[in-house]
């Protein structure tokens, strides 16, 4: 259960409006699998287009579905008409990428005046199991209609 | 002019050969268009599959080049057989990324026992002119053949 | 509790050991408050030697906390005759470090052949009530008696 | 030469007088050695009260000279009465911090309308020879008294 109150009551819908609206995510065929107030699941199956050379996800492939996993944890606490954008993250890769599925869950750490810190942690899903792949931790920057966000 | 001495003489074609047998970076489009002991030029098109719903390059597009230039910069400094895992990065979006063409010029800043740490720059080049849009920190970890390299 | 087996039996006794042999904690005047195998608590009284020009924890301070939190949690689980050194840390500033204690809690997130991920949560204590100040992600390189770690 | 442009005439005077109010900086034994617009130096003579256990510069000392080198960095392009705010840093120590004194270089990559982003180098100086120690990119955030800053 989440501990932050959405500004929006429709912010579930928000999320998968917003997500609908990246061709990125579609292109990588990731799909948005859970939404609360400030947290998102995000899963992409395997397949050759989102792996490196060894049959593992790609890192780049990792670490994007660990940016919008911290984005849209952020982005579900915003009130209409709001936005985020990433000003910065960080990832560890902390074990080999191999299996079915990448599951990014995004949590958000805390909500500021302007800026919104998130953490993402990344699983793989081998034959049912999941495992630890990688850790993110995010900044985000809110932006209400325009303006900066004042939460 | 790069200040490090390749290992593996025929360096240019081993990243060339490590880059094409990467379907992630096909599946995006970008291609390699320098490489240097130290240091590769990456540079991804634009296009609606690599954007977010501003018409941007993606965030999670501009970390996978950022973590690419900055492992096939480490990469052309290995021996022969030898390869990099990326450990983690840390990227900073320091403008939209709004352009034609984003270019991604990675190089190694030091080559230690078993790991390498890069920097890459991102730039959008927009109507001729390149502007900054990213930087980024990384450590990679070296393998050669099997075993930990020893530089 | 713990989800790590500790290689060391007095791993308490090392990282007691090891604490007390760095300076620079005493000058800063932090104190190491629990150890398990995996995790410490190392907690830092406020003075304003500590201090920036508001009257809070200094941002340095707050980062060498983490910087040790997180390696003595990963020193915990060496092998007797073992040490870390930081590769690298990064630091989320998420509230302004305003307390009488500031209380550094890392833990490993996970054991690699040579690396070791950990996580740190920093709080300052204020009037008897904790609350999250920083947060931070750090890679740490373990070796063992002159030789890379092998867990 | 530096490319930026400073808002506040009496910059470097500004920039002195906020370091001689971070009564850590005294402790530590820092000296801001170099100003000009967007860039700082900061040395740190080698004491044990700065060393770990094995005679180097402790990591701790190292990330403290980091985030203050970059954040004086921004501080000189503030406007009279402004301040700034560590965000988040991210430091690799590239190599040992073996030498007699800590040379820590700050310069701002990028002002945004409320984001400044920087990066330090940080050298150890060793019989005379500068080598790189660590580098680090950090964000800050910039108030211009009390609101934030409109650059």
């Amino acid at each position: 259960m989440s501990e932050f109150e959405p500004k929006n009551p429709d912010y579930a819908q928000a999320v998968r409006d917003g997500f609908g609206r990246q061709p990125f995510m579609a292109h990588l065929g990731a799909r948005l699998t859970a939404i609360e107030p400030g947290r998102v699941e995000i899963r992409l199956p395997y397949r050759d287009e989102v792996g490196q050379n060894h049959g593992f996800f790609h890192g780049g492939a990792i670490g994007a579905i660990a940016d919008v996993s911290g984005g849209f944890a952020g982005f579900s606490l915003m009130g209409k008409g709001g936005s985020v954008l990433t000003v910065e993250y960080k990832i560890n890769i902390v074990a080999p990428g191999l299996g079915e599925e990448l599951i990014g869950r995004g949590e958000v750490i805390r909500v500021g005046g302007t800026l919104i810190i998130t953490e993402a942690r990344l699983y793989v899903l081998r034959e049912g199991c999941e495992s630890l792949c990688a850790i993110a931790l995010q900044t985000l920057r809110g932006k209400q209609t325009g303006r900066e966000v004042a939460f």
